[in-house]
């Protein structure tokens, strides 16, 4: 039936980087020793394991055993020395270290791979991977909330505008708002973890797909490689992708926080807010307009959201109506995690860098923060509280101070108090402890709230947490 | 400097269903009572736990409390009934439930907004809804696992091709391919547990964003709308959507997991795989062709992963690079999240009926498993096992044994034993045992292998945490 | 082989809204009534068409069209007048309008599904709907355009700061910047007009998936319908989507422009920036804070961008990896579209309406542009065109003058030429002429830039392409 | 203001890749060198056009026009033998090319970067690489369509089931089926060409953003650069990235097309339903099982559709809410569009050459046309046609001979008259004509249908086309 093939006439048909035709398009979408050779360790790790549970059982001997863990521990060597050479005929990482392991110790290496697969093989690297990776991602998890930590303490008391809407609302403190941050990567860690918990599962054994007749220990590969436990079916094991997508996800909402911080940066760098100034290592300038300095740093972390939400949809989709066990789509699995980890990282590092230094103009702040009458709800509560008026007439009376003091153009606590009675008599000067941003910000004493204590109070909870 | 305005003649711009200008567009736009309505019984809940909690520290009166708390009844029960008429000039369900507080009450009602703002309130009905929507998640997942279970335990000992590429690769079980998906949403069920766990914090009590200075007590609150505690910041509470950007991650890759099995089912049920029968309750048949089923509910199920994906998509975009605290794009939450949840719902159930009342062809099954030489593999290991031969001539040898069979065009435990050693001369009956599916499938017990012994293992296991 | 089924105790499996059991899951999962009766008056105009041809090429009587179409019309009136009674029962608008034509007009009801199927009938139903949708995108974008071609006529000479990283780079024309939106919506417009060429094909006639033996004619029902042609292959033509994902790229770039504006305007509308007011028919007060103004509208135009990424992605997922030719997968087509369709009209119109009634406040603009020294460059590229200064050179004396400037903390047109000559003595009183913003702005003629004259050149050419 | 800066302490915090601190940091996330080296030859051929109309319109010498495009030639030679060392501190490639510039012709580099800025450069690189991208997927999707052509053609009277939700539901010919396909990339290729046609613009002489005082003349260096003109704005010109977002919108459409061939590959593939066998150059084996064929590049090419949305998904994002002009988040453009380019250009190639070499098992084809009863909906039109019975007894005839057919478990075709007869009198053995797959199939004769005259009408049209 090979009547319709026409591999001849079809070779001309790609040109270019096609031009050898089949084998090499086959050669290029199909090897992946491009980007996984980024596991040669946790294969090598892998192998040593299964090596030495293999010896343990008796399916290989001890001498078997030997020649093959010296022999991985001289690839692992000759890679990170940069002498290994990888070949994209031997398509991924796996193949490369078989390859020259084979040379290195000849019959033996064929022993390794009795009892597993490349199915299993693989999906121990990648988890291995990606569970180093989220113990990562903790870490620098836990050095972005410090700096916020740091930069809440300092700024305690520093008044600023709270926003809705991007209006001024209501003063609160800028401590306050970096400790909202502290929840967010506190939420994020706390996924991490919860993360790492569910992958703790060694693959390893589960073989092609069905499990092996060979007697073989998992429970031991999986301690040794630092698990919690073996996988429990064979099948699942090699056709999930979970722990990957959990990771996509996690880190696609990571990078949503990131970029609302990035955001604010943004807007308060420009002359028109002036809230703060990053340090000169992150942002870049003008030779021509010595003031000018971009929020390079924090436009890029804002833009990362982008790209990490694109490798989750990217392997949500690829995942999608995949018949089990293994399929070979799940290779465009691992491109997607390294490059959303690689840049999480970044914007991790970038954003705990820019937090760290960046300097808070604190006049500014405040002085914002008393702009659009922000104190005007704490008159209405005082009205309510302290002369028992009605809800409605508290209002009433609140629009009429407002007015005044914007046909005075000045702020409520700088209306003289004659003029505050003229519109309620029963008003005194106990209101000026209400309608400062200091007073505001310190009244709001309430669990959660934005008064400096409560603010300390979290901040050293916090501290205890990290 | 209204000399920009224009609202006389856009009025023509735009015609058809905006023809009455601005203010159309903008209550079109802006209202969200036609989807929030949805959260009435949560707005009532969390309204009548603040009253308490208000009378409780003195901010109002025992006797506002009780007739804030009778409203809110008889409001509950108006809208349960049917009677309550929704406005959208109300914007949306708090206001709609205010207002008629106010009807119904009069001044109380202006009093039950004490120390709270639509921000914690809407925080709050949605954290409350999603919470709950968790748990029915929970327990669907819960009922899907018992379905897979009793398919994996009637079915342990029933052969199937285990496929990679969806070539036939080795023998497994029936039984041991449910439990693959016992295990994807044991893990989803696993996700959704700690989803439940990480927003079990109460929002109410943090007011605008900045807290409140009135002397209410959130722990109270909390603990009477069953949340763990309250969260610990209140910019942050009013900012954070955390909990709906988890649920839809977690949706998302249970939705791959059912378009997974959605595709099996689809595939298998073809007239050329024939290995199950979906019920008449979930295909849809033709007048003409008798024999004729769709599978119309898998492919409905299939494609559910898009509509999740893209809700997942919708809110980690409309969340990207928002300035705290609260904006008014992040009304855009619900919808996708209540789609998302309905659709998951639906999903999970039309799975759970599909996997219970379908009929598995065990005769198709177990003929398509023992073709393609599926033991091959089995020879190979017994040829080394047993005979002590070299992997790379037992390979050989079973090279031999195929090409035969294929000439013969029998299984591998078709062909006579004296075939057999004229390839090689140490082969012996005993081969028999392991060249069949069954005994293939019966040796594979490593642990999480396909042998039934070791299904009915993990069966049992999985009853225990059901 | 029945023995698996288990209707009876899988409904207790369920519960709630399910407890009805697998019919009560598979009417809710199968019926698409609750959102393709939208699609009523395209189902009625296709069955005229239809029927009219056949009696035409003598496939149906005379007296069957007349009966048939006197049936349609009645249909029509009786679902626009809400008479019509939609059954769930009867799935989908097709079903529901065959139905009570059968009700209506008897046996010749039969007759007009000859020579068709579902499966073009939906197919045409749905490519009418989406060719209507994107002639009214087409209009309501001509509208938006025109709103920007107004608003940047008024504002030809009205100086603000041209951004780059939301910093001041250098002065531009508001008029100029309102033209670069006219740009972005002027080839949205001209993506929507590709797309109805591209669509305009009539799918009735392709049948269930392989044409027809009735002797139709396909290009008579396609000019009936004002169709350029008819379709060329009947399995393409009952298993494309391609219409709908255009339509939904489309939307989903579009979005992104509308997302653009409606960010600047939510941090023009600051008071930090102060740039423009929205109406208040586009934003929401403060009865306490009167000056406080959200931009609500603006606020939910962005976050629309979230919304149709999200159908996109939903549609695109869906369509994933489907072999032909109709798989019921895709009946989750028409809540994407139509849902992106509703929502984008929306973000259009809302614009729209702000952009027209937008107050701009000159003042603050030109305040704003002449902040950030914008005007260094101008300094600069006079030194080189005016002194014959080597680029270095010019940049190093440039960085002085800014220098100075900051010093006396004054724009570089307020500095006195003695001062400018101590720097540089060739520096003479034509320097003035250039360190102006309006100097500066007036002096960018290059074609597309921002001079006034050039920008109302564009303005008039694009008055002639609405 | 300093006192926040805490650059000695953070130092410690990032370990690892960032321990060399906030400089590593930013020159990692900043520099886009590693990425955009792909666009040299685009942007020395800008230069080189740019340097021309400098000189051409006495902006600056013929002497350093020479020299300059002397340099930019050597650069390019330099590059494209590999002796040209790029720099990370230099970020990227505009800032390479013009640093090697200076070196090698001194002062008059720097001339070249009169009138434009970086970002219309980077504008006008992209654009052109974009450009040029779109016409080799021109010419791909050519010689894709080309290969379906040549397999329609074969396969013109290859009766194949036509599906519906995967079950059989009316035979087809697999040259209709192939021309199916040439309908979808013959859409793509038409949505490439309107997206050159939109794009073709040139970008460069926008200059930073507001245009130049420069006497420029943008239609020279357009021409010169092969656009139909300059652009209309300068502020879109350096804002807008609908060209690559187009792109990728075409893209992830075209790879839809691709996965679904991919996926139907993948089943028919299988042992049950073996209706084609790739090429060994398309598929990897066993050394075990000889007759194993994995469909890897299938299945590989299914899954770049999940790539190709999240590059679409990533950059649509970015894009969201950016304020105008340039935002550094738009450096993130490039890699998503490289990477959608590469992959859909590898993905299109091997289906091209899996069609090309692909084998079509003929009897499996036909075999499986005729199961099911696929040709019952002839008969039953054959009873309304020719003996005049209405539409709901042909139904009910029909069911009764379906029910007979598989009674004796055979084909329609092959039940005797007699018994045909039996069930309706007036059946002639003219039905005979009607109820085979190859008269089935001949019937269907309707504009588009899949009769085989009608599928070679329509390869015939395409031939023309191509």
């Amino acid at each position: 039936m090979a009547e319709d093939s026409s591999n001849s006439s079809s070779n001309q048909m790609w040109g270019g980087r096609f031009a050898a035709g089949p084998a090499a398009i086959m050669e290029e979408i199909n090897a992946s020793i491009g980007f996984d050779k980024k596991l040669y360790a946790q294969d090598i790790e892998g192998s040593i394991a299964h090596a030495t549970m293999l010896a343990a059982n008796g399916i290989i001997s001890e001498t078997d055993r030997d020649q093959i863990i010296t022999g991985l521990k001289q690839i692992r060597q000759e890679i990170e020395s940069g002498a290994f050479e990888f070949s994209r005929k031997l398509e991924d990482i796996h193949m490369n270290v078989e390859s020259r392991l084979a040379t290195l110790i000849g019959a033996a290496a064929g022993r390794l791979h009795t009892a597993r697969s490349r199915n299993d093989q693989v999906a121990l690297d990648f988890r291995l991977w990606v569970k180093a990776e989220l113990k990562k991602t903790e870490a620098m998890l836990t050095a972005l909330i410090g700096a916020f930590l740091d930069k809440a303490e300092k700024h305690a008391d520093t008044v600023m505008p709270g926003f809705t809407h991007l209006q001024t609302a209501q003063p609160v403190t800028f401590g306050h708002h970096c400790m909202a941050y502290v929840e967010m990567f506190g939420r994020d860690r706390s996924r991490v973890r919860d993360a790492i918990e569910r992958l703790d599962e060694s693959p390893i054994g589960a073989a092609a797909l069905a499990g092996t007749p060979y007697p073989i220990d998992r429970h031991m590969t999986a301690a040794a490689l630092g698990f919690r436990e073996p996988t429990r079916n064979s099948i699942d094991t090699v056709s999930d992708r979970d722990f990957a997508l959990e990771f996509l996800s996690i880190a696609a909402i990571c990078a949503v926080h990131l970029s609302r911080f990035a955001e604010e940066i943004v807007i308060w760098t420009t002359p028109q807010f002036g809230f703060v100034r990053l340090s000169d290592a992150f942002s870049t300038g003008s030779s021509i307009m010595p003031q000018k300095k971009n929020p390079d740093a924090a436009e890029l972390v804002r833009a990362k959201t982008g790209r990490i939400n694109g490798s989750l949809i990217a392997l949500l989709t690829v995942m999608k109506g995949l018949p089990l066990a293994y399929s070979k789509d799940m290779q465009e699995d691992k491109e997607q995690v390294f490059d959303a980890a690689e840049n999480l990282e970044l914007a991790i590092a970038a954003m705990t860098g820019m937090v760290a230094d960046m300097t808070v103009n604190v006049d500014n702040m405040k002085k914002a923060a008393g702009s659009g009458y922000s104190t005007a709800t704490d008159l209405a509560d005082w009205l309510v509280r302290e002369l028992g008026l009605p809800f409605r007439e508290a209002h009433h009376v609140t629009g009429r101070v407002v007015a005044l003091a914007e046909k005075n153009a000045c702020d409520l606590s700088a209306l003289p108090l004659d003029q505050l009675q003229a519109i309620h008599p029963g008003i005194t000067d106990k209101v000026y402890d209400v309608v400062t941003v200091e007073a505001s910000v310190a009244s709001r004493k309430s669990y959660g709230g934005t008064a400096p204590d409560r603010v300390r109070e979290q901040i050293a909870a916090w501290r205890n947490r990290l």
